[in-house]
């Protein structure tokens, strides 16, 4: 036997504990005859729980060893912190849940595979989705000698199939098919059911893991430094602690609820609910902070690469050299993006009251908008107005005369 | 007398029957002696009733003349038609309510005065502001040959002067001072009070014109043809009666409440309060059937010039020939913008549910996101990502060798 | 014969008369079995006497038909027209020649094979460039019906290969292989050697098709309306008249080589050859002209957009809808854009000595920079700056206090 | 006496030594009263002689002291390195010779008026031009308790009454009006003309103050490191004595000569003539050396990126926090940016003839373009284009089902 599993080649498998991970994780051991090491890695999504559960069934599938990678702490820094930075949201709506997972994931399977010197990784996407591109592009390019296998995509094999081989091999767990499939980490949960197949229909409230608890309103300050969220309610802790924390208050009012319509990486569109309470306050509230500390410019070139930084990262792009250097631009613009902003949670949205920062450009002492003021005089708006009117006069008065 | 009238030099003034335009009005025609034409450009804020009251103040202050322009439609056609089309929101929260009236107010202005062979044009903005710059800037640039008078601006007079000097000169209505300024037009109304002077306070309820009427949900369906809104629950008409029926439905509810922040013309920041409902569901049901008609790069584009011309648009440069290029560009993005959005009311806030259209990308019989199909086989999807790869893969390979 | 005939099924062959596609018209007729219906799409690179060598050589390798189809002025029409409104240069360095063909030439025969009723489309691309995926892309979008068919990049033959096949065959022509292959259009010429396949040398004299044949240097303007050439020295033309007429003026300067290095959508680099002098001159004239007659924010919104649209079209994505509307938007900012432009051609440069148009916005009456004058007085001149302080003079009085 | 002088306000004259500033030195120490502190700063146009002179002149003047600040290494270090780094040309020609140094000159003159504990900054900007902006917003921003005085601007005095003032008062130097006036500096020299007045006339040869010297073709090699350059044709050596050691030689031939066309920050067009032979080649040259080093994606947003800073910095607007920020990103993209560029001089031109970079991504043994190789098969490129082409199908299917 010994001799047999030394021959054995190391295979790493991006396992979840779901029907699709779990039919790979035996069929690679059985079938390929692959020394499985089977790996979750923590975004966020999973309790202590949870993955003693998923060892437990990774090892009875055939698994060689499993290991759990927790993430949390390197997917905010590596990610989740950039995002805030950059205000985004995928379509001005969604804050990336999953895609931005998905890169975390594969770098850190990616570089354990390398460690343990693997000959091959696998993991469980299909051929018809975006997950398959961020897993293969970040293996390609962060471990491209080693193999990359699918058997889900390879094989389309029915849930049915799946299910059979499993008990016909000796495993019979209840593989029941939730009504709505939930992707849960830090940064949000996404939700997929028979609705966002179509586009007419909007998710029934049941679609949503966290129904509405609370009722009366409540305000919650949000403090920030230099752009990242360090205390909640006047208690400092550590941006991820803050985020759960917050995610905790917030989804007792079932905030964040909304669905995406965007465009997939393989060029068809796709549509996914998600819930992100905490995600969306902390974007707008950082949002809010931004329009009272930076420049106008500074907010202009700021959407524009928020944006692109977000179409980037969700098309699994994360490697490209740019998303360092716009990550450089972003970190810089938060020098002073520091403060507390106040917000109100109701059921089902929040407001955002307010801000008080030492680098509020609106509280200066040099005047008020609408209320006249020391810092200039009639004649100098007069000036200012009459040279910012040149273009318009030249190019009226030139082109009216030829038109 | 009548030869003395006939020397008078005639003057257009913006005329708003508040408490500035009156004193422009008495002082224009006593103090400087000109022969007063008061003009009020409505842009969907005034009624009919309102508009008699204030013809009456005027010609009672002094005015020659008055004259109710009515520019709702030019202000749709001019202006919020590419609002829609651009979704814009400046900063991404403010509809530009103010802001966009403003500029079809001055081209009517302008042009009225150039009908009447004025020799002056006056308004009531003061020094410290952002209307100022959007008044003077197209006086000059439309009408160059046109003086521009501003009394406020110049005199710096407070409240307590104006009202003292239209006393003295036989004019005693009450003129107090309201807590919120309120600032109606078709396309939202901003309100501005003592909070929106301070970087930390919201507005409270009672600040907002439209109170909540409503509790009960109500669902909407929004027809859209080439981007313009032309129907209202399968109800046809006219894009202008649409946006009032529906800000008549919507706000019982008292949607579209928020405040913004932003950068002034002359450089200052500031706060404005506004309420805005079928703006805010208008421009984002818009949004999610471009969602589903448009391609990324279609969504990517629009998303630039919209916000860009937000900004100019903001900052009084409507009148720069960009805008109607930009106008060119959104225009054509419209073609198939077309189809049903369901909208659902909620008190202070509403829900998009879904959309029905002709040219929805999202219902090919092509094939669902995540949901294997004929279109592709799992070796193309791995060859696309193979070669989509290719940038990161070389990358890395050169540089981790030389780093 | 006759009824074999009428069951063979027909394919239309994109054919050049090299040795790839003569190869892929024999072993298509012979092996395959097709009726092989060769065309050859002229945008602008082929004279009527190598059209006639072409097509008998076609039929002599079994082609069913040839056909040459005539694209130079619906080139003109379709790209060239909007790569010069937007001074499209990709990588600020290459006219976009060969790219800017492929999609037309695909588009054309695209649209041939529906007319004749093809069930197959065959062209001589190998898997390694970009030309694959222009045709293949135009291909699937605008005939998805068709099936493609690609010998060259699926057998991945040798050129001996294909020459011993085709001698076999009885087919004997001399295929020497030219020291630099040469691929000319109207846009310009592009021209690949051993050099082009390094990165540190350049190409010399001699693999350049135009040698330099004056040396005196002569004045050419240039006249342009609405964007368009319609003139060169005072003699009216149509556009794609002027472009040659200009190219052979001008390639007797061996104006316009290059080497242009870039990005290919396969991701890895690529360098290649060209000369273009008249695409350049015309380029870099109409920029000036832009230069007098556009806003700065024209010019700022057109030069992203330009490079955008260089970008698709250099993918090979032309039939994305974002292309008309970038289309319309370029077109819409050509309004003003008449008058001529003054060059001179020096051997292997030339330089443009200015330009007159009755929309020069530097032409007004209204001032000359650096030139004091009635316009605006020093005041003006001074409140102008104070208020454009405002934003930098708040944030370094708050920021300064505060760091 | 001495008590007297005590007494007198302490005022910073920039003092170029021409007859503008040589005016308000007098002026403002005989007329106003001041305690002129004349300073020059040195971005690199004058030699030692020349500042000798000025030191000289300027105490004849009446000046109390004279300052020669030498900034040509600070003007490097906060300006031209990121202009390189940016591939900075406004308008895609004009290297911003003047608009930079001006910047780096006031921010000197304001430091030092702060030093010296200065009641006031003069000047000897026109109303006119950039220069006033330029220099009065930076002077606002950066020392916004100093009065700014413009005796020029102000007074806006004929040549012929200055050079009689100063001879009223006993200065008789000879002030004949150059044909040309020339601006020199280490990132290029600015000449202006009677041409420049207008559009249609180029400069004539005895405008630039290089002739042509050399006419033999002469290959020099740049070394890049980190986007910096480091050394010329081997030899290593400070940037700064690098870019005049490149000047020295290139300007031999004459070379990069040109017109800029601009939209002055008033609003009226400007043209102005320039030689910069250095500074274009070391732009273009750094540019080829990104092509072979960037990614596709890094190239596009260092343009759009790069085009904006030079923008805000033509417009003085070099305090803005957002060019700090951008600053960040485009140091952040030249980390790879290391290598040699092989150029060519000729007579007025010059050519690149190739790079040499371990960071080439071109010389990756990965596969070369055109050339058929192991890294991908035919398979996978055709998947590519396959899914590639989803998009545009799906549209095309739709669109046409419905237009």
């Amino acid at each position: 036997m010994k001799t047999e599993n030394t021959k054995k080649k190391k295979l790493v498998l991006a396992y979840s504990g779901g029907l699709d991970t779990s039919y790979c994780a035996m069929y690679l051991s059985k079938e390929l005859g692959y020394e499985v090491h089977a790996v979750s890695v923590n975004t966020g999504g999973f309790s202590e729980d949870e993955l003693e559960d998923i060892k437990k069934r990774a090892l009875e599938l055939g698994a060689h060893s499993y290991n759990a990678i927790d993430a949390v702490q390197s997917f905010y820094e590596k990610v989740v912190k950039y995002l805030i930075f950059g205000n985004v949201l995928r379509n001005n709506t969604y804050p990336l849940s999953v895609s931005a997972e998905r890169i975390v994931q594969a770098m850190e399977i990616s570089a354990y595979a390398r460690k343990i010197g693997a000959h091959a990784i696998a993991h469980g996407s299909t051929g018809a989705g975006n997950d398959q591109v961020r897993f293969d592009m970040i293996f390609q390019i962060a471990s491209p000698e080693i193999e990359i296998i699918t058997p889900i995509r390879d094989q389309q094999l029915s849930r049915e199939e799946e299910i059979t081989y499993l008990r016909e091999n000796g495993v019979d767990y209840s593989w029941e098919k939730a009504k709505y499939s939930i992707n849960k980490g830090l940064w949000g949960t996404s939700v997929g059911g028979a609705e966002t197949l179509t586009s007419g229909k909007g998710l029934p409230d049941e679609a949503f893991p966290s129904p509405l608890k609370k009722e009366k309103p409540e305000d919650v300050t949000l403090t920030f430094d230099r752009g990242e969220l360090k205390a909640i309610n006047g208690q400092a802790g550590d941006p991820v602690d803050n985020i759960r924390k917050l995610e905790a208050m917030a989804s007792a009012y079932a905030i964040g609820r909304d669905i995406h319509v965007g465009d997939t990486i393989i060029g068809i569109k796709g549509r996914v609910g998600f819930e992100a309470a905490a995600p969306l306050i902390i974007l707008k509230a950082h949002h809010l902070l931004e329009k009272h500390t930076l420049s106008k410019w500074q907010q202009f070139q700021k959407e524009q690469l928020g944006n692109f930084y977000g179409m980037l990262l969700h098309e699994g792009n994360y490697l490209d050299e740019v998303m360092r250097n716009i990550e450089a631009f972003l970190k810089d613009t938060q020098r002073h993006v520091s403060g507390e902003v106040f917000v109100t949670l109701h059921p089902y949205r929040f407001t955002l009251n307010g801000i008080r920062s030492d680098f509020d450009l609106m509280a200066a002492k040099f005047g008020s908008y609408g209320e006249m003021n020391r810092a200039w005089t009639a004649e100098d708006a007069k000036g200012f107005i009459k040279i910012l009117s040149n273009p318009g006069k030249i190019a009226n008065q030139i082109n009216t005369t030829h038109d």
